[in-house]
């Protein structure tokens, strides 16, 4: 690296940490070079390579100054719902949202898709094809309710690593981890009770609330830390709360991960209102910090919480196989299980427990993890430049998943009209909200490719803002 | 053949007929000798053949008797269920049931599961193959919420042949044809709605209908024509009964096929008391008669019929790929489903698609037919000769499940406790309550391989069965 290229990443370095602020005027060249002990030129050279990166803009006779749109935005502020009790609306842009994948060649930027592109995946194929090869009529038959014993070997294995200390038979197998909620919110609530929810929360889960019959009372919930103890505690003391969903580890859709002191503290209002804990852990595993953070359920003493995950975003969504550790629910979560779907698939659970036994999975993870995290740099850097000012966006620390709040009167449901005759899909933040809050947020997926048409879908997003916001403004 | 062959053979299907009664006397040996213009010896061959078979007993100087264990037994007369909604237990005998599948070794006469040993089968393997070779990453992803449109184009051109008009879009795609009816109806009701239900029915329709809160009022149900419409009426007149659940064709667990008429006339009830109908067809297509049966979907003008199926009775189980045909519940069936399990399985959708767009469906369910109508001829003299006398059978016109109907008294449930000695288990009679009732029954799965192994386990449960009797009376 040459002395301007050094002096260059040092300054970018100051702008990303917000030493140099959003269109403050840069020391002049002259004081560079006399604080760094470089020529002139060497500084004059680095504010050239800054200038093509667009971060900084000359002004004429008055010297360079921070771009105005490449700062680092801040984050979203801690969200405000209602706090009381609310029937779940928003079903028709989650149908809408889900119907968006039957066009092919639709950007979705709005989903929840890994990356399937990676070559750690390709033992998946080989593991069919031998299992094909065999031709083990047990491999067509029904399996059992609770699942193939082999996989929760394997599964019990796996939570090891979040803290827990769960064996086979705590374990039952389910349709995706979607279904491993949807059991779980049944095995606990009637229909008529009350669940409390970060917000905003995945639809998932607020529309399996809707299906039963169940009320969300959506808690404040803060993009670093997590869902509002406080505000829970508040809510717990006026509300009969039957459970609490959380997603702690790389939270959907904001991304955090829980402090491990406010897991604790989680669990332990949990104990004193007794009330359920609904952990939807299905991105933990993809936390970037080495060793993963733990589970809350790896500090249940009582069996109060019920670990919802699945391989959907690891390894395939289309396996659909997922699983829950129910705890004391386990017989509820079984007839909720069988009355939904009856036994798991067959040939899928074995697939996945091959892959893991045969050691495919920890590579697999290690690489996605840093797949995704590379993602993240360059997403977040596109973003900032081709996004306008005045937003927030969230800091993932995992996963691939990103929330941007634009200001509070711009509409996302109307960008996503917008941005269909572009063939490119975002996630309205509407749709994670019991009442159609966020509406002026919108959730990106960085698990896509980082190409050309990639980066053009952005650049294409921030445009389509952009112009939202002169008519807003 | 021989003479004395040819005798015997139609002398055992004058008893098999009932034109001589279990415990008649038979004619003398002269007698036959003068009426079919044989010679003594013939008569007396015929007698001795028949003898071991153990169709007829000798009486000294009294000449032969038909063997009172041998006669056909009669079909089940109509049930007489509780005729007001009730709450549904079992739940832990249906949980036994499944749990029994995890010891591989155990002869399965209780379970539901097809004959998987066909070699027209064998495409589904190569299919699988082909396609892990093919590495397409599409298949790891989530598909539609709506499934595969390849497959729910082929699933629309089979319901052509029950008489149904249904295109692509019609078709909702399910985890099995459990999630299909489970989907169906939450779709339709609410927790503390009333359902009609066939008596006895499908254990898995009747825990859903628990697991959400909702009463089953049962209907009685002959064992040849299907559902009581006077009971049904009555229940309409008497209950505000939002939908009615049957299994029309090739009945769960009874086995009739309900004539034509009697198809129209319940939906004709149905839409003058303006209920929906729930027509669980997994088994219609392994009806013996030449065309299949029709759907009562067929006839639905008004969009009233959620027809709900699955390949898991024709295909394999293990792979969980159903379907609904939902009517004018279409976007309601969409939401349950979605927060049940999310989008179907996307890899075993195509591969089933394959196997039928490849022209294999056909054939297969074709062997399948013959396979089971072969099978039970063999296990309907198996329990003719292994089970005691005073016993109902019903008469199965397609698919694999038999009922049988043991004195009042009886106690099927001590009876599976006696059999897991001897490794084997039938299905429990109360199981297909809401109450309970039926303990006295079993239903037996003839998709059994014919080996000996079958056989003896057969002969097991006959002897167990006598035993339990003798104690009965």
């Amino acid at each position: 690296m040459t002395r301007y290229q050094h002096l260059a990443g040092l300054l970018s370095d100051r702008i990303e940490q917000g030493l140099y602020r959003s269109g403050e005027r840069l020391p002049s060249v002259r004081t560079l070079s006399i604080e760094h002990g470089v020529s002139i030129s060497t500084v004059q050279q680095a504010y050239h390579l800054l200038e093509e990166k667009q971060l900084i803009v000359p002004q004429p006779r008055s010297g360079y100054f921070v771009a105005t749109r490449k700062a680092t935005p801040p984050v979203p502020a801690i969200t405000r719902p209602a706090q009381r009790p609310v029937e779940i609306t928003q079903w028709e842009s989650v149908l809408e949202l889900l119907s968006s994948r039957i066009e092919g060649d639709v950007i979705q930027l709005g989903s929840g898709i890994p990356d399937l592109t990676q070559p750690t995946l390709k033992p998946l194929w080989k593991i069919q094809s031998r299992m094909a090869q065999k031709q083990d009529i047990n491999l067509l038959s029904y399996d059992t309710l609770l699942g193939l014993t082999s996989l929760r070997e394997q599964i019990a294995r796996l939570t090891i690593d979040s803290g827990c200390q769960l064996s086979a038979d705590d374990i039952v197998v389910t349709t995706g981890c979607h279904e491993a909620l949807s059991v779980s919110i049944r095995a606990v609530c009637q229909p008529g009770d009350i669940i409390a929810v970060e917000s905003p929360t995945f639809h998932g889960t607020m529309q399996t609330l809707r299906g039963f019959g169940i009320r969300a009372i959506e808690i404040p919930t803060d993009s670093v830390t997590g869902i509002s103890l406080e505000a829970l505690e508040l809510a717990f003391e006026q509300w009969p709360i039957k459970a609490v969903v959380v997603v702690p580890n790389c939270n959907n859709p904001l991304s955090f991960i829980m402090p491990e002191a406010r897991k604790r503290a989680l669990l332990t209002l949990a104990q004193r209102f007794d009330a359920a804990i609904i952990e939807d852990d299905v991105y933990g595993e993809l936390a970037w910090e080495y060793p993963r953070p733990i589970s809350i359920k790896s500090l249940d003493m009582d069996g109060r919480v019920l670990l919802c995950s699945s391989f959907s975003k690891t390894l395939s969504p289309g396996l659909r196989v997922g699983w829950v550790a129910p705890g004391r629910y386990r017989e509820r979560v079984l007839h909720m299980k069988y009355i939904g779907t009856g036994s798991s698939a067959t040939m899928t659970q074995h697939v996945v427990a091959e892959f893991i036994r045969l050691g495919h999975y920890g590579p697999h993870l290690r690489r996605m993890r840093q797949v995704y995290q590379r993602n993240y740099e360059t997403f977040s850097c596109w973003v900032r430049h081709y996004f306008p000012c005045g937003i927030c966006v969230s800091r993932p620390q995992g996963s691939f998943l990103m929330w941007i709040e634009l200001p509070e009167a711009f509409d996302a449901v109307r960008l996503n009209t917008e941005l269909r005759a572009s063939k490119i899909q975002v996630a309205v933040g509407s749709l994670f909200s019991a009442s159609g809050k966020y509406r002026n947020c919108l959730r990106l997926n960085y698990a896509l490719p980082i190409t050309d048409a990639t980066e053009q879908a952005i650049a294409l997003v921030g445009a389509a803002i952009e112009r939202a916001m002169l008519v807003c403004a």
